[in-house]
């Protein structure tokens, strides 16, 4: 998908969101587990459980958002069962709804032979549109992913969770923090129509500063709702005037209900989330 | 396995050789598939060249090396048959070689609930000894794989690839490197019973650098070999009494032959670095 695919996705559909398929099945709602005992064998329940409760809430939320991400983490921990789900739910992604973006979560990055063999897994075996990679390995860990018509790589810039105080608020002897490194950094490896940077939305603010640095790329950003960033400071501080942002909820929407119309409660939320973002296209008059 | 078991295995076989299993269909000998298509049926062929070829350098090998890394991102490059194959590989590995270390390499790292689910997959599921983590998103990415008695997490500090200079070496305000900062940062959260460190060896002076940090941390220490490092400047500078080190090397061992006899080959290969071991070893009387 090219950047300007995903530009008219945006306006066709007035969203710019993101359904995380974090898919635990501990989570799911209990009623989910007959149903999916009456169709599938025994020794594939699990598979049927992953894909039943995907292939639900992909169609509840299809109208309302751009883009799908599974992460990998969800699915390997299942085994054989859990990447055959995987695959499943991204070829049912490619039949039924080939305008959404599929982004595999899966923050790879190696010596340049290794994510070589990474970037074939998940462009040409797989075949989903974007991939989030971990900078910390440098240009030749990241390249590898690069070269792809239509593939973008996701590269993890400032993240949501606690840890990204780690490291990555880290200044050098320059006062230029580690995020702000890789996001300038790597602009020498890749431009806008090639790469994305997730960016956290724990600290609305923070999108100023990165803006300064990437005034045009498109950032996917977590930790909107169940981890506390607010919508409305994203889009005051991040959005472009291409919008510029895709704007991720897991949680939120997929775990929204235990109820046997669990999927129509997901498609409710995703709904609700598509109209605030409306609201903030509308501001920018796209 | 514990450090004590660690340092045991080094001790008796006079040896800190990790064979990096990177196992690519593409290097192997053709004479290889020959065999495996008498042996296997028509669709688990790739299934079973990366299980033979495994298996026979592992029996070629085992007497010269303390542990055997396999890189994930080899195995998932072919699908499910690939998946299965590292699942045969450690099975292979915990019948019949138990005493060798087993560390998956696959630079996870995401997320708290999300890197409890790779721990899961890799320490209960697969159940290896260890598995590389990358530090980027820091404290809460990393410590959901601590806890796990005998379980090791071993964190990228400073890498191999030309890309390392990218990031891991910038200084901070107070002169600090990043690499340094990881390895400093993450001994707060877990002790050297429980974390290694990966060290590429391609700056052997590097190392004394590390040691002032880390004193007697295990290092992995990639690099030695095919990518320029050298054995005997990396145990003069990054060895410590219980030797803390471990060496690893794939391409220059499993792919040194394409013959026949190529498993052969590859445990003449790990016996030459075995004896210049030992040699390092005798020099402080290990």
């Amino acid at each position: 998908m090219t950047r300007q695919q995903l530009i008219e996705q945006i306006k066709q559909k007035q969203s710019f969101l993101c359904v995380g398929l974090d898919t635990d099945i501990d989570k799911m709602p209990k009623s989910l587990k007959d149903i999916v005992k009456r169709e599938y064998e025994e020794e594939e329940l699990t598979f049927g459980m992953l894909l039943e409760f995907n292939t639900r809430i992909i169609d509840a939320t299809a109208p309302y958002c751009v883009a799908y991400k599974p992460n990998l983490a969800f699915y390997e921990a299942y085994g054989m069962e859990g990447i055959a789900a995987f695959e499943g739910t991204i070829e049912y992604l490619q039949e039924n709804y080939p305008d959404h973006m599929i982004i595999a979560d899966a923050k790879r990055g190696d010596i340049g032979n290794t994510s070589k063999m990474y970037a074939k897994t998940f462009f040409e075996q797989y075949g989903v549109d974007a991939l989030t990679v971990a900078p910390y390995m440098g240009e030749d860990s990241v390249t590898p992913f690069l070269g792809y018509d239509g593939k973008w790589v996701v590269l993890l810039a400032l993240t949501s969770n606690k840890g990204s105080n780690d490291f990555q608020l880290t200044e050098d002897a320059k006062g230029e923090r580690l995020f702000e490194k890789v996001l300038r950094t790597s602009q020498q490896w890749a431009n806008d129509e090639q790469m994305m940077y997730v960016v956290g939305a724990t600290q609305g603010k923070m999108f100023e500063d990165i803006r300064r640095i990437a005034p045009n790329h498109f950032l996917l950003v977590p930790g909107v709702g169940a981890q506390g960033g607010s919508l409305e400071e994203v889009c005051k501080y991040g959005m472009t005037t291409d919008c510029g942002l895709l704007v991720n909820s897991s949680r939120g929407i997929i775990y929204a209900s235990q109820d046997k119309n669990f999927d129509k409660v997901a498609g409710e939320k995703a709904k609700e989330l598509q109209e605030q973002m409306a609201a903030e296209l509308a501001k920018i008059n796209f």
